[in-house]
């Protein structure tokens, strides 16, 4: 029991990983452990909604772990020009936490890799929902994290690729509300 | 999408929901978002840990979901002496979620009462990892939210009788801590 309490009390350090978005009353930036639940739910909703064709119990748990090496390496925003020093902290991470004497954590590691990897249908649906969700909130919040960091519309519409070839249907209604983020000034017209 | 946009948008407000116990580094309380990724983690790794036999997959969607109904209702202390407007209240609005456009709400709503029920394995084991999370927590901050609210042994004891139960290897775990905390005068021996 003693190495299943340091262990959970080692995820929970995911709960102080605060993410650029704003959750819906504009209190506070979302933090990570949050939005693993929130991913984990929005995959059960789309799936029966747009009869999504996964291993949705797989996607769930890639949805749950996918943001753990955050607890090693921080979130920065999917914009910021330079990413790959966070992303070999990240590997670090896991492969750290993949010793600890614990079953779940080489399936953490697995599940996460097959995220990192981007190969398998189960982790390229995750990736559209995790691009998604971020979106959904700011226009929820009329674009506070994307005025506040002077975000384009190429910018968007670059990170949503996975959209438009996993979820043409999603992807119609991401392009419809760019434009009205771009109309209201939430997003640079360039 | 309209509808699956306001319905995520819904989901998202249990992020605001706050519970009783302080995250690991005492800067806030934890919120109810947060608690369910915890637990639905929490469950996959006791699942293999101590070989729980139960249909985890649809463990992990009650832990996802099992607070939701907090939304409409709040949370309020396990400890309070009175629970039962709360409980009224949390079934109003699990009952107006599931009319909303979304095949998965009304699966919200079987899960939920599934684990108000407390009839099936699935929703035993759920709870005792409800239990046992926000008990680890308190442990690892010092007893700072039951020192608050002045928690007694015998009311841990008490809230502790399902996994005396359905765990009797993790209920000797929590008895040896209980002991403990009140040597440390983190709990009132009484």
């Amino acid at each position: 029991m003693k190495n299943i309490y340091r262990f959970l009390m080692e995820l929970e350090k995911l709960k102080s990983i605060n993410r650029c978005a704003y959750i819906f009353d504009l209190s506070r930036n979302e933090n990570s452990a949050e939005h693993s639940w929130h991913l984990a739910l929005a995959l059960l909703t789309l799936k029966d909604e747009l009869d999504v064709k996964i291993d949705i119990y797989r996607a769930i748990k890639m949805a749950l772990v996918h943001d753990i090496c955050e607890i090693g390496a921080g979130d920065i925003s999917i914009f910021h020009p330079d990413r790959s020093q966070k992303e070999a902290e990240e590997r670090k991470y896991i492969a750290e936490l993949s010793t600890a004497p614990i079953v779940f954590s080489s399936e953490i590691r697995e599940l996460w890799e097959e995220y990192e990897q981007q190969k398998t249908k189960e982790s390229r649906w995750v990736k559209v929902v995790d691009r998604l969700l971020p979106f959904m909130m700011n226009i929820n919040t009329e674009g506070k994290a994307w005025i506040e960091q002077g975000i384009r519309k190429s910018q968007v519409l670059e990170i949503h690729e996975v959209v438009a070839v996993e979820a043409p249907e999603v992807y119609k209604w991401v392009i419809c509300q760019i434009e009205r983020a771009v109309e209201e000034k939430w997003l640079i017209n360039s």
